[in-house]
């Protein structure tokens, strides 16, 4: 047994106290009225840092979703390891869905029940137990930096305008980003492709004011009757994307990628029944699944608000409807082509009757990454120790909007992350396996030991 | 001047504060939380009719939304008037809309703005106030009966099922319905056709639960994407409504009304612009306005729920949505076949992969009235003494549970008002004007005395 396994089998129940203290605070920054939390979640991570040695720890660049900064103790001559998670979490709605309170983490069959328990809170905190495990009884054998964001889930900005600030924020050899997931139980990975995100709201107007469909039905625009058409107008029954010249910069990914997506472990009938849960896929057949989640793009709507939804029977015509909208974005989009794209569309296509307002919510580029780099070998190596079997090379199709300004300041980024597939990320009942959390802490600790090793040649 | 004349003169200001209190009580019957409102309202009407010499008042047929029953003082061997009204009124949203609040009656401008100050509460009243001035020093012209229900926008059965256990209720050889309105500022009309109502709720739902549409945006089937191409393959972009077998019952008005409304003071840009506050009016174009809203069935989508619609950004693929819509019918359609076209429609239009439900909340048959009786004759009489013309016919687009039903008992059922175009019923900002009032309460008023000359033969 090493000092690492030791450490996890005699502080697991310590672990996973302090990780549910992490997980009851409700730390949703997209909701205003949990600014408070969001700061005491920032304020819980600094102090448990500044607990296990870290030096020149501080909340940065905002009151409310401040970013916390931390430094573990100065190793020189040794590379460095840059840390980068967010604290924050998506909002816990549907409420009624859930089987056990959001944010009163709850152990069972094996898994920790919270919203956070994965995103993010518990894989950041993998990583900081793995720098505790190899920082005890003297100095950590690498150099880490962590930076731990509170706006991930808004796409915020406050990150962005403080790297910007200060670029030695961002100084490493390698960042190590704990927001990615297992492709399998037993299959960790690395992703090497992430989606961009162009998240819009689309505002339709068609009269002044609501109007009673009994002495105007037949002859007044109705709101949520344009929205409908419009949002069809935007796809095919069959998948495609009705936006003139959204797929010109869409690049299909390698074969050698493709290929290696053909031999990972996966039945489409087992995903679509477990873990999507529907009748059928749907989506552009031509491409295989893996092709159409990590590099395809899509278009989603999220949610219709306006005219009436309130209990019993209200017999109005609405005069606006709003539809939040995203489109998730591969390599060479450009989420800021594509909103331009987005609008012309929408106006082109609105009837003459209807004002329609298109507003960017937030944008995000995809990223590309270049896994040339001996982090990725010590990733590999680490989890072959502890899972008996290396990393694959996967792709998100989510968006990480910190990837492309880390890897512009010069680090080899690994997303990376030990959560699983169905852990059900920003739906109800989010949870984490607790064999995953402490294979986690053991993988990253050793990723932290292989790193110490690597010559100054290797990690350029 | 005229007894009643020198009434409505001398008592202006007591009937509109009368008025006011009545208008204060927000009996919004559509919302479980305005129940004892609701009770409120109607005992604030039986006590009123007490005061002006009913008998036999009584509150029947439900605790939370009674009918308000009464008898005026019997006088032998005159007709008999029933007068119909309801005292509930629609839910005031959008509230920040309002420029005062909906339950505040407020002059200005000579209007009285208040939810309910025409739809139905003013119009009932200014026949009550009528009933008043003709009791005053003896016994009334002719016999009166109250029936003020509680549940007309719901499309609640209380009343139906009391008439159709008492039908002694309705006995009359009129019925006065006071829940129409002049066709246009000095055009008093009495509406001999009224529009019925299919009202229904639609529930798709794609998934078991919502995901994140940054693993599974490309494959997953997205609920308010499928109900938008549903809500958008019921109606052709030019408003013809595709589901089959709907126009089958439709049946056009007859030559004598259409070249009736072609010599109704109207101005279609006027319409357009002041009254429907819209850039252009929509529906089928080979049909003039009047019949697009009077005699055209409809169909109208009144509201969209689910997904996310906070603050903010979620990236969540909803996995139900669910939308409130409902279909205008015009003789002879009848709602539970359209109900039934409407639900095969849907489903057969439904991808494969969504599970659809079709809930029916409300349903009404339309109604055309047959104006051979004396009562009409004294209608049209009482506004030309009060209003210099005679009353129109014209129809309304609006549905009125009770009218079948009255017209089976064997009563004409006279649809007359007295608000205007522009009084925004079921929207921000409805009003009455208070000289249209006054003029109800004379027009009503001479009603009755005229009716009280019509032999036993005419009124047959």
């Amino acid at each position: 047994m090493t000092r690492v396994d030791a450490f996890v089998t005699a502080n697991r129940g310590r672990m996973l106290s302090e990780l549910k203290d992490l997980l009851r605070i409700p730390s949703v920054s997209t909701d205003p009225a949990r600014a408070a939390d969001c700061r005491r979640a920032a304020k819980w991570i600094a102090d448990h840092l500044r607990s296990l040695g870290c030096r020149a720890v501080k909340l940065i660049g905002s009151q409310t979703h401040p970013v916390v900064y931390a430094e573990g103790p100065r190793v020189p001559g040794r590379p460095t390891v840059l840390v980068y998670g967010h604290y924050d979490v998506q909002p816990p709605d549907p409420l009624d869905e859930w089987n056990s309170p959001p944010f009163e983490p709850t152990e069972r069959d094996g898994n920790l029940y919270a919203r956070g328990a994965t995103d993010d809170k518990g894989q950041l905190f993998a990583i900081v137990k793995a720098f505790e495990a190899v920082s005890l009884g003297g100095d950590p054998p690498v150099n880490v930096r962590f930076l731990v964001e509170g706006q991930e889930e808004t796409g915020g900005q406050v990150l962005f305008e403080l790297t910007a600030d200060r670029p030695e924020l961002l100084c490493a050899d390698v960042a190590l980003v704990a927001d990615g997931s297992y492709y399998a139980p037993g299959w960790p990975s690395v992703e090497v492709g992430v989606r961009g995100l162009c998240y819009a709201e689309i505002v339709v107007r068609t009269l002044e004011g609501d109007l009673h469909s009994g002495l105007y039905g037949g002859v007044a625009p109705n709101a949520h009757e344009t929205l409908a058409f419009l949002l069809t107008a935007l796809r095919t029954p069959g998948g495609r994307i009705r936006i003139p010249g959204f797929y010109d910069d869409v690049r299909r990914p390698r074969v050698r990628e493709r290929d290696s997506w053909k031999r990972l472990p996966f039945s489409e009938s087992r995903f679509k029944r477990e873990e999507v849960r529907a009748r059928a896929l749907v989506g552009d057949n031509r491409y295989s699944v893996h092709e159409r989640i990590w590099a395809r793009p899509t278009f989603e709507v999220h949610g219709i608000s306006g005219g009436f939804v309130g209990d019993g029977i209200k017999t109005v015509i609405p005069a606006e409807a709003r539809a939040k909208v995203s489109l998730r974005l591969v390599p060479d989009q450009r989420a800021d082509t594509v909103f331009r794209q987005l609008t012309k569309t929408v106006r082109a296509a609105a009837p003459k009757y209807a004002k329609v307002d298109i507003r960017l919510l937030t944008e995000t580029d995809p990223v590309l990454i270049d896994v040339n780099h001996a982090a990725f070998r010590n990733i590999d190596q680490a989890f072959r120790e502890v899972e008996g079997r290396g990393v694959v090379l996967t792709c998100s199709g989510g968006s990480l909007p910190i990837l492309a300004r880390l890897g512009e300041a010069g680090a080899a980024v690994a997303l990376v992350g030990i959560g699983l597939p169905d852990d059900r990320l920003h739906a109800p009942n989010e949870k984490l396996s607790i064999e995953q959390f402490t294979k986690g802490v053991r993988a990253f600790a050793r990723f932290f030991e292989l790193m110490k090793t690597t010559t100054e040649e290797e990690r350029s």
